[in-house]
Parts: C-alpha cells; structure tokens; sequence
C-alpha cells in the first residue's frame, strides 16, 4: 500500500474481558479503581476464576483509537503484536474487519495474546487489570519507515512504556515520523502509567518529540504533580506544542501556545461502561484534526465519539460514527 | 450435591460470536433471516472472516434459559458438552459464575467447543449460523438420573434433536424426570427445526412426553403447518398439556385446556438485539411457574425478563432479573 494515511497508531493489541462487578470486589481483588493494573499470567487466571460472567471484545488504547477514527471514515493502519492463538485470531479479525491496516507479524512462540480484564462498577467506572502477554515482543523491527512516513499523525500510548522493547519502537516511529514531516500524537494513558514515566513523558513533550498530546485531567494532574488543575494545564501549556485534555461530563480544554478552548462533553442518558471514553475522545478528535477541520470540530467530533463508546459494554463503536455525527448534526 | 433445582436444562453449549449485518450480507451469505442455520467448521471460518468486528458472550439456548432464571433467584443445572479448549473455558466460567451448576466433563479430544455466528440486522433481528462441534457428543451418559431426580422440571431444547446422540441424551432425561414424578418442558427453538422434526415433536407432545411446552408464533405455525395462529394455537391446545407461545411485541398467549390467558409484552425503547428474546421469556416463565407463582406473574415474569435482554447485545442478562422485576414491582 502506498496511499497516505490520517493516522497511524501503535499500541498494545489487547482483547478485553469484561464483567461487572461491585466495588467490593475491587477492594478484595487489592486493585485501584479506574485505572490500570499489570498483572501476570497466573494473576490474570486467578482474577478471571473470580470475575463474573464477562463480554469478550477487542481493545487496546490506540487500538480502540484508530477502530473510532475509521468509522468516522479516517484512513488508518495499527501496529501492535498478538499471538497466533484464538486470542490473536479474534484481535486481528476485528481490527481489519473495522477497516484498519493491520500487517504486525503474529508470534508464534511466547507469551500469549494480551487480555485485560475490565471491572465495571455499578456507576460506570472501568478498572483494567492487563496481562500484555505478547505485546512484550513488539520492537523497533516492527515499525516499518515507509508506513511512518506515509501517515499525517503517528500516534502513541503511554501504555507503550511498560513492555521495554515497545517503548524502544515508540521512540524510532517518532523520529521516523519527524524525519517524514510528519506530527506525533501521544496519550498520557493512565494517572500510574504517568507515575511510573512521569520524566521521560515530560521529556518527550519539551523536547517536541511529541506535537500533541492527549490526557484527561487526572493523568495531567499526575504529570505535574499537583492537584490544582489550572496548575497543571499551565504547565503543559508552557511545554507542549498542543494538546486536548478531557474532564469527563465537565468537557474537554484545547491548548495550543496562549490559546485555550473549552468544548462542552456530550449529554448521555446512562453511564454503562466508562472503557474507552478516552480512546473515543482522541479518535474523534484526530478525524478532524488531520482532515483540517479545526480544533472546535475536531473536540466537537471527540466528546460525541466518547459519549457514544461510554453507553455501551466495550471501547469500540457499535454504529458507524460518521453516520452518527452526521445524524447530530456534528458532521 | 442433594438439594433440589428449579430448573436442570440439557442443552447445546454454544458461545455466540456476534455482528452486526445489513441485510445484504445475509443475502449474501445465503442466509435464512431470522433463523439457526447450521454450519460446518469451513464454513464457520468463511464466515468469520467476511463478518463485521464481534462481541463474543456465552449463548447456548437452553443455557441462556437457567442463567436467566438464576438471575431471578432460581436453583438450576445444566448439561451440555463443551471441549477443553479456550472457548469452553469461557462458556463454563460464564455458566458457574452465573450461579448455573455445571458438570458435564468437557471433551478432551474431537470437535472445538460450538460457536454460533450471529448477524444482527439494523432492525435488530438476529440471524444464527451454529457450528456445533462438541455438542455432538452429548450422549445418555452425560445424564445424571439423581440429578434429573432433584429437579421440579427439566428443560429441553429442540435444537437437541440436532447432534444425534444428543436426541437419546433428551429422550433419557425426559423418562427419567417423569420416573421421578417431576416435570418436563421444552422449546421448539426454530421454525426449520420443527421443519427438521415436526413429526417426532408433535409425538412427544401428544404422547405427554413434555408436559410444558415453549414456542413463538413461527415455530407454532410450523408444527401445525398452518398460516394462521388461531388454528395452530387450536391444535397445540388438543396436544400439550400446557404451553406458553410468544408473538414479539404482541405479548404471549398461555395456554392449558380451556384456559387461555393472553399477557401483553413489556414495552421497550430500542429492540438492539433479538438473540435471546424466547430464551429470556422460559427463563422468566420457568422461575414463576416453578415457584408455583400462576401462569400471569410467570407470564410477566417471562415478558420482562425478554423485554430485557433485547435492548443490549447478546442473549444473557446484564443485570440481576430479580432486582429488575423488583424495580418495576413484578416481583
């Protein structure tokens, strides 16, 4: 393939496994709610012998991410390692059946496809428990140059920085995608991910190694360290270049040098599954951004993506969202 | 285990694979709308790799039945044959940890555990391609006659007459329930499955085999081979001891005798996915009648538990049923 693409993403290939649960299980099972939490093959069985009765779709952050922007009619590509197992199979059939560009070689020995087994509380709150099995193997090997250079935005997860040699692919696809002109897009991921990379995500970031980045409010508090979020959005204001950061029903703040621009969330009637909420934002919101559409619409197009994965089980769309924004009006 | 069960249904143990279609897909696929096709393992594949991204969640239609009525409270048991492989590991983890006992060894050799690849159309008809797999090895020996014994009914699902050792499996429980004094019940599950085996149904119910029977309007027709409902619902009236026969949003009809008691469907707001809908109601049915609650809050009971399971995807309940029929003061 040789067309351009809108966006790129790496990312941990991760299938989901879903069940609710009372927030009494979570303080039994010892795990923080609402964030994510890597566990180890044997944790992962023991968790899911005490989990209920669960819904198995595919995930994974930057995954889910391009899987919306595609719906919304994005040309997009997805480079993370499964496994060849039953896993992997269903990983990679929905991805491709979702009209993304997926070509990362399947294992075939090593540790199995990823799963992250997903709590959901009676108020809607996700809390992952990650076993990245397989993605432990994604490497530099597996960042092709021509598919970087081919794409207006690369885009990384912070979650990256947890298997040692995948965060050695982050660093080569976006120096490949600055030596194409291309930008580099980031997420933050998650307040403990922040915790454990809080200086090498904060290099990335003055240092322009990345040209925008996307957190919620949480993870930014995390990454300047204060509770006060004005704080923290000067903060990344004086060293990113942009960036979109979400505060769930309160909406979402675009900074960019002194600009600032609050975009209200999307009204919904019930919070069923607060997984992928993020996910959906940054889909939506690089649709319109690498289609030039400005930062109003593009925040506009990331809260109804959001507001739409967030009242339903599991991180991808259920209808087409271009349809959708089109029928709201947002399109 | 000793006490007593509501409800022990022997059935095929299926995890569903589910997608959403247009209805050109269907067409294309040379699919029956709207019914249960089966299919081999080649085909199983070509199928899965010319459908839509998936929801993967537990099925199985009598095994839907005993997860829903232990959602509202009821003691249940199922038999079905699942293979030691990682699909059979999410049916039983679903199964049990709905509060379903479960014991049926699992193949160690032989076919993959069944999986049904379901289409959901836009109009939220589900269209069903099953392959069957280790449910064809369901055999009398996998029927516990102290187990039939301690159960007040036992449920049978049409879709058993399938795999033939599975049809002995039924016969041998049906005997056994009524050697115990205890009940039979069964559903017709698919119109082309009445079709398969009309003759045989209508001797098990004439000869009082089955001493409750379930059907939608279509399947009823079927066996009686008529267009209209009012002369088929006549000839089941002449044949089964009782029956309850759902019409989709025109509610259900229960009969026994002279009696007929007409119960009205629970309204819905969106029909997402039908998968379930007959499996939801006998589930509800099942728990009042067992309960000893009389046909019109078995009935609702039934309507409710429907009304429930077709606004999500997949044919399981997403919350406890009692505490629903609770919220809306059936129970």
């Amino acid at each position: 393939m040789s067309h351009e693409l809108d966006i790129l993403a790496l990312g941990n290939a991760i299938v989901d496994v879903i069940a609710r649960a009372q927030d009494d299980f979570l303080v039994r099972q010892g795990v923080a709610k609402g964030s994510m939490t890597l566990i180890d093959e044997a944790q992962a069985e023991k968790l899911y012998a005490a989990m209920g009765p669960a819904t198995i779709v595919s995930g994974g952050s930057a995954a889910n991410t391009v899987v919306g922007a595609a719906s919304f009619g994005a040309r997009c590509g997805f480079v993370g390692r499964i496994k060849n197992d039953a896993v992997g199979d269903v990983f990679a059939h929905d991805i491709v059946k979702s009209g993304v560009a997926f070509g990362t070689a399947a294992a075939t020995d090593g540790p199995a496809t990823a799963r992250s087994f997903i709590l959901v509380t009676p108020d809607g709150e996700r809390t992952m428990n990650t076993y990245l099995g397989a993605c432990q193997n994604l490497s530099e090997a597996d960042v092709d140059p021509a598919t970087v250079a081919r794409a207006k935005v690369t885009y990384l997860e912070g979650y990256l920085w947890d298997p040692p040699a995948a965060k050695a692919a982050f660093r080569k696809a976006a120096e490949l995608a600055h030596a194409a002109g291309r930008e580099v897009a980031l997420t933050l991921s998650d307040t403990f991910c922040v915790d454990r990379y809080r200086g090498e995500f904060r290099e990335l970031i003055r240092t322009g190694a990345v040209d925008l980045v996307f957190a919620n409010e949480h993870e930014l508090k995390s990454l300047y360290e204060t509770a006060d979020f004005d704080t923290a959005l000067d903060g990344l204001r004086t060293e990113a270049k942009r960036a979109a950061v979400t505060r769930s029903e309160k909406g979402a703040v675009i900074i960019e040098g002194s600009l600032t621009m609050a975009v209200p969330a999307t009204p919904i009637e019930t919070l069923v599954d607060a997984t992928g909420a993020g996910d959906a934002y940054a889909a939506g919101f690089l649709f319109g951004y690498t289609a030039g559409m400005g930062y109003e619409k593009a925040g506009r197009l990331g809260a109804l993506a959001a507001s739409h994965v967030i009242q339903k089980i599991g991180a991808r769309p259920a209808v087409p969202l271009k349809e959708l924004a089109e029928q709201v009006g947002v399109l």
